[in-house]
């Protein structure tokens, strides 16, 4: 039986942080959202009320809270690592929503403020970890009965993106889901990104948009894992990951439950958005990672894999600058991870 | 956020309690076992110790505790009828694992009971209305985008049933799921059970079980279900529910997540056992009771369809012994339903 | 190297006639088409001149000519029977496209003229044998490495029908293909019929149709089949035969070459028609009857099994019509079969 | 009908020559093999015997001999080129399997010759252009329903070579498939080729064989292809060819026609070899072929497919040597292809 309760802080309630304080209420278990800060104070203040919790006047204040066990950070993507190394100056608990910072130094610069507490107190909003396919992957890999991993061909596709996207979004919000999950998959390292791209969607009317873009990622133990990044593909949201290994192939299935015969077809239905493809996943996270906090053992991905994660997708950017291949340089990894 | 708990008491803590015990209080939100009661007392006491929660003296201590807001029934069918008649008495919300009572007489009691209490407080557990596939299955149905239902092809197949095992058992234990979920997935109420013996399964040494064994169903608004009962099938816990309408077959698929290719065949899992199977559903069906309680809206199954349930699965068993069609007489409806 | 060409007279030029003409001239090796007659005898006439072929002045005289070695009959169902027994008084090859008689009486006949023959001479066009799905299916049930066969689950699915279509064509004309395929699948024999009436499809017109239909069908091994007849379906064509062995399910899949991902959903196609999704097991059933022709080893379905279907669809029809199981009684089997 | 019966003689009776007399004599409508020559005389003078045909002294007597109507060339890859040529200064008809020559330069010689004939004479043995789901795909991409093509990801898997096999002869051997069948496909030409080699197999004991290849294939509209290549990969023979477009996917399918749900697992078989899953293609290509011949039109793969896939294997496999990207060079079409 879980008896105590850990109670978080929220900075930042927008849609994704609105989403998860509905997820902790009303899902996790061992877990209550007690406070938020966001710099909507007037709009925000008055949700706060209706919902009976605190209303910070900063982030700081939310943060050095003696009411706040640990802080969820869904602010803009800008201010996540200040928020990161103060909770960490605070030696409380953190999960940030990815990416933990803006660019790999500051990246760098959570990292070695964790090592210096010497144990590990944040987690980075890494989801896929947590989804059944990915975890099956991973088990069917490790078992050894298809030998060695040799090469993968995966697909990120969103049935559209906003106005907004850009091509190095393309790689750094979205590729950077791959880019975490699949070092994780493979326990590898990449050593490479190269940039490729296709004909263009002319569907859409993004003006700094190339969509679909190709990274091809390498890794240390020579695994050559090709990506296709498409945003705007219209037809759904469709995530492939397939494993070639010596002797069989693996791969993820978008999870079904029905099927329709209808109109002289066979149909079975394709996920619409990322929300509906990976709610569980979601909900595991967080379940883990309430009890990992209160256990005190974060296994989720760290601000390692959010500092891995920072390097190789300014690396494809850069890749897609240059047109050519980027090699890939990492820190050393610290103990703790 | 739900602010206050349910406080539960489970009555039989035996395979499917501890498991029931350990959903609520470890996935549950709103909800906590406080105390249980068993008839292996010495044994069950200590398991209440290490909880640090109560062990009552008896059932009816059990249910008329202050500190308990609602029952779970878990314990030998037998026993069933009784506690819920009890927990009626002190008007407390009870959730009963199926089947509601082992006679229909006995369900037609509760009937009355919970009518006289003028409103739901009972609810059977019969969770497949909680599996996504069914909850889709319905909608599409119910999208009239294929017409009427005119018939159904479903199938309930275990790996393998232990030797007590017996052809009644077939349909009072196993088929039972289909005909709880099937009336309540075609809106739809039985009018006669037929049951066929096909030839039998050689692969086990059952005494008593003839196995598979095919029931034909058919409803007031003239669908035709055949439902194959297969408790031996050895390859797998396999379900199949296929509508077939007037323009379109809808139907079933048992979820995955992973395929594999190995070996010169294209592969797909299909589930081990019902717990695997049903995970999502059982978890899903907890979480609504627990809100419904809070709430104070029932919505799942309810002491009717535990009735309707006993009234079919008897009149199956009375076609097996006669080898004829067995026409259904069911109660009126009572309105609280 | 095949040298010799066999030469074949047809009976009866309509839409299936032309087309087997057709399916003989440019695909099947080792065979032309040297004759037609037909009762349009003006209009057929014209054709058998555009072929550069003879025109005969009856079936008799073309069964009965020198130049013709073996007999395709594809006139209407009523005289096929009379054909039959002329092309075996000339002791001519004979294939015979279903019913190979319109009663059983008839098909016994031609059964008692054969065996005086002392061998095979006759084939009936049922097709699905050569269907390379239920050849797989065969081979997978005698490698017995699932067992015994205990049930079946088919379908047999069309788009639409003629407003002609009536309840016992359902049987005699759609069902037929089933009765003679299972039989020959299962190497069993039927002893009983039952026919189910579900709710009827309302999207049609016809006023003689109940639309679907159920079969169930016993053999003397005690397997139990249930048959569903829908020939208004609307959504394709579309045969099942789902073969429940001891520990395994073998089953057929609508052949297909390509997927699409399109709207939200991941498509396969369905066969349009029989035409479609039988069109290969035509082809095979023509040449290896050419190729038993010139070999005189006929392999294919035969006189008896037309008997045997005939039979079986008239205890179908009667079970229709008094709403009772059906037994079955079948002459001895004679052994040139 | 087909009347004529066209001639043929083959030059190089191997294992694929054996087969494709097999196929032309059993299953080919109109044509018959007339004549042999292969440089093992003795043996195969023995084989023209007992198919009663003729043995001839040299494969120019053959190709020069009124008893021969087309050639069909299936001797070593070496002397392909010399024979064609000699094939076109006779005007006959042609059909050579691949490759056309061992270097781009005969190729180029052949189109010249085919050219001063006015017209095509020459047809190449790329059967996947003949394949039920690449014409289901070409059709689908026709029908500009999903927008235009933006990438492909295609794969060829064997589940083994042959211990001689060499990473060149992974592009010149295999991969020539897809290069010839997908720019037919998208009717676009190649601009550059890379070659890319993933992680080893180590399951095989090749000695000059780098297996998996990965072959990256940019065209002139700007679709990039990416082509996995493994020789070895021990699950199957396995064909993928995905094809990413503005609003679809669309993908072949191995084709199945069973099902079998056994041991935990739903399985559909994979083709064990080329033999296997392109039977019915090569069928098709050789009826069309003939069909071709007798009607003087030949729409097959011709001298410039061959040239043109010359060119790119040639180009890949110095891209695996230089490890660059290599831009390839056609020449100007000429207006009879």
């Amino acid at each position: 039986m879980i008896n105590k309760e850990l109670r978080i802080g929220v900075i930042g309630v927008g849609a994704i942080g609105t989403e998860h304080i509905k997820r902790i209420n009303h899902k996790i278990k061992g877990a209550r959202v007690v406070g938020i800060y966001d710099v909507l104070e007037e709009e925000k203040k008055q949700l706060a009320d209706e919902m009976g919790i605190m209303f910070y006047g900063s982030g700081e204040d939310l943060i050095s809270s003696d009411d706040v066990d640990a802080i969820l950070i869904t602010s803009i993507d800008e201010t996540h690592a200040d928020y990161v190394l103060k909770a960490l100056a605070q030696e409380k608990y953190v999960f940030c929503e990815k990416p933990l910072a803006i660019d790999s130094q500051s990246c760098a610069k959570i990292v070695e403020a964790e090592v210096k507490c010497g144990r590990r107190l944040v987690q980075v909003g890494f989801m896929r970890r947590y989804d059944k396919g990915y975890m099956e992957l991973k088990k069917l890999i490790e078992s050894k009965s298809y030998g060695e991993v040799l090469m993968l061909h995966c697909a990120h596709r969103n049935p559209e993106s906003g106005l907004h996207y850009t091509t190095p979004m393309s790689i750094i919000q979205t590729a950077v889901h791959e880019i975490d999950v699949l070092h994780w998959l493979l326990q590898d390292d990449y050593v490479s990104v190269e940039s490729i791209l296709p004909k263009k969607q002319t569907k859409m009317t993004h003006t700094n948009l190339h969509d679909p873009q190709i990274l091809v990622l390498e890794t240390k133990n020579g695994v050559v894992i090709q990506l296709e990044i498409f945003v705007n593909c219209q037809f759904g949201y469709d995530i492939k990951c397939e494993v070639v290994c010596e002797n069989g192939e693996l791969g993820l299935v978008d999870p079904h439950y029905t099927y329709v015969k209808h109109n002289f077809s066979n149909q079975t239905p394709i996920s619409p958005d990322w929300q509906t493809r990976f709610k569980e996943a979601y909900d595991t996270e967080f379940q883990l990672w309430v009890n990992g906090v209160l256990n005190h053992k974060l296994e989720g991905p760290s601000s390692w894999d959010g500092y891995v994660a920072s390097v190789i997708t300014t690396a494809g950017t850069e890749s897609t600058n240059k047109g050519e291949k980027i090699k890939v340089m990492l820190q050393e990894k610290p103990s703790i991870y």
